[in-house]
């Protein structure tokens, strides 16, 4: 599998053309590719979020490209200057370093970080005069700038707009200048700032990056992008069992992404947990596969079976039934509540695609009713009392009423 | 009369309260006013339009003020980064060192320059730190920027505005706030950017300088702002023979600016040419009194004289007369041409406010027609040829058919 297709393979749109020309580029040159990832040192916990980048980042430290840290500590040492935005107060130099380090020590748990520069944008920025400024300047239009989409907004709805906010995304674009940038990476909320870098670069006649954007994780509220100050993330140092469980929290409508942009599985198993899932397996339960697996993918599997066990001990029996059984009712599945067979409701509950095979789950001793194994196919129930709790195979629930 | 009275005398709009108690601030501190004027070193030809500032610098000379004429040389070296300006190639710090050599010895002829302090914004703006220029774009919102009426009439109108362009009046803004400027003297056209010193010193708690406006001169072609680029200039450092032309060659419409903007003739003075000029008084003659006190302002009388004498040798007898002599038709006047009398005619030119001084007028021998003086008021035309030239007095000339 060629380098794009891998990086395909964790579902990024990646102008093709572009990066394998950058590649070859590089090889030409006989230097690594040089790839620039940026980090907010005002926020240093490393959460699920950005781990959808951090997977890339590891496709690349894998052909050998440098990876390049840029800690943005310039603007974050001056804070907000108009004083508006008090979330934003002045970092210093000690408060930054920290932050940086511990960036650094969580990537170490999902990245082989000696392969890693970590730079900080202060050591360029805070050197650049104000006559080289204006001439970055000159190479930009206001209505470029407006083009960003918060800015457009907060500009047509008579909001105030800073200067200074205006032009942090041109500092942003002079790092990927600064560093001779052939890729950068970034969520796509990042896409016009990484675009600017491009303009930069090319206004200085330098080859232009290649922008890699990563779609945005919904944060465990199943509204909001993931971040910190929304308090719905998931922290990759976070306690095993706390992981797990945070997992098994989100809405069923996130299941698809987070299976797509922070599940290292294999594509093909990932296939399979989507398919169960259209076919109204219970997605608790394929919340609970996923669980373990990204509990593996920080820790490891003896974490994530202990994790599992964990939450199963908090529950009474009757708790857990009302989590992971799939409701369902007779009238949905088409069955005469009076009087059914076994097999009808097997083969009615879609977990296998024919009676036959239904009836060969039944005969195999893998369907339990109450907790009761039934082996007989024909066995016939009459108005039972519900919820009538069936388990069928290893992984599928119900409970009907 | 009050320092105040005479800025007022000449015709200036000035913020009262706020200029007294400047000057009485420095008095209490015991230190010179500070009085700033910014000078654009891409053009160093002063010409009349700058006289219009020069006249009030002079007035603040005389009550010890401390003037800093400031040189914008910081952006000059700069010129036009985005190229799109060709009008303003950078300029060399050796350009920018003889422009200001040459604005200096040119305001030696029409103030003392022993009392003004020469200075170079780029001797600060060149060592602020990216980090301390962002803390002064973050006092300020892009919609006070684009309040600006050249930006807020590209904006509206689509054209595009370079982002080097917004922060250009925040520099000259810094400059005051550098300079610690109790006064900003400006051509109208700078309010904006005086108004953004006054900002930035709130903004960083200094007191706001006090601004000053000068309407600005309309130059010789009698449409546009008098400017180099456009050549309907009257540099001060002309011949005084083409200084005194190019007076004369003013619209007419223009000679109560001029009196008042560039000419420090006594205000009573200018009181009663202006009232000659509302009499119906030939213009010409009212713009050669103007001339002549240009000249003298400029140069000494002497060389006034003889720019008179100058120009009056280079025209035929005819030229001048179509020139100087007013024109006005008999019927304008009422006067029936088939027969009057001379006082019949010089009351109704209006040179005198009655018959009986009109009468007087000519009983003095001061009338003469067609060259010829005539002393009978009661001397009777009939029908004469046309057009009929006639003197009234020193200065009334009149040509009538």
């Amino acid at each position: 599998m060629s380098f794009i297709e891998e990086l395909e393979n964790i579902d990024l749109e990646i102008p093709k053309g572009g990066l394998s020309a950058k590649i070859a580029l590089a090889k030409k040159e006989k230097r690594p590719l040089r790839v620039k990832l940026g980090l907010d040192p005002t926020k240093p916990d490393i959460h699920l979020g950005h781990y959808v980048v951090l997977r890339v980042l590891r496709k690349f430290l894998k052909i050998g490209a440098k990876i390049f840290l840029v800690v943005g500590d310039f603007t974050a040492m001056i804070g907000d200057p108009s004083g508006r935005d008090k979330t934003r107060p002045p970092l210093t130099h000690q408060e930054i370093q920290r932050n940086a380090q511990t960036y650094v020590e969580q990537l170490g748990r999902v990245l082989d970080t000696s392969k890693i520069e970590v730079v900080f944008n202060s050591t360029w920025l805070s050197k650049i005069s104000l006559e080289n400024f204006i001439k970055i300047l000159a190479k930009f239009n206001l209505s470029e700038i407006l083009a960003r989409d918060d800015f457009k907004q907060r500009f047509n709805g008579g909001f105030p707009i800073a200067m200074h906010e205006l032009i942090y995304p041109l500092m942003q674009a002079y790092d990927s200048y600064y560093l001779k940038a052939d890729v950068e990476i970034g969520g796509s909320d990042q896409l016009f700032n990484m675009q600017m870098g491009r303009s930069l670069q090319e206004a200085f006649a330098e080859s232009a990056q290649v922008i890699i954007t990563t779609p945005l994780l919904i944060g465990i509220d199943g509204v909001n992008k993931m971040s910190k100050s929304l308090n719905n993330y998931i922290a990759i140092t976070e306690e095993p069992k706390d992981i797990y469980a945070k997992i098994l929290a989100i809405p069923d409508s996130l299941i698809p992404d987070y299976l797509k942009l922070v599940c290292d599985l294999p594509k093909a198993k990932k296939r399979e947990l989507l398919a169960r899932l259209q076919k109204n397996v219970n997605p608790f339960l394929i919340k609970k596969e996923l669980a373990f697996q990204i509990v593996c993918q920080f820790y490891d599997k003896k974490a994530a079976k202990d994790s599992e066990e964990y939450f199963y001990r908090q529950f009474e029996e009757e708790d857990i039934k009302k989590k992971i059984y799939l409701k369902k009712t007779f009238s949905d599945l088409g069955i005469n509540k009076e009087k059914f067979t076994l097999l009808d409701l097997v083969f009615a509950l879609g977990v296998r695609n024919s009676k036959s095979e239904a009836r060969r789950l039944i005969l195999q001793g893998a369907v339990s009713v109450n907790g009761e194994k039934i082996k007989d196919p024909y066995f016939i129930f009459k108005n039972p009392k519900t919820p009538l709790f069936i388990r069928a195979g290893q992984k599928d629930f119900f409970s009907i009423s």
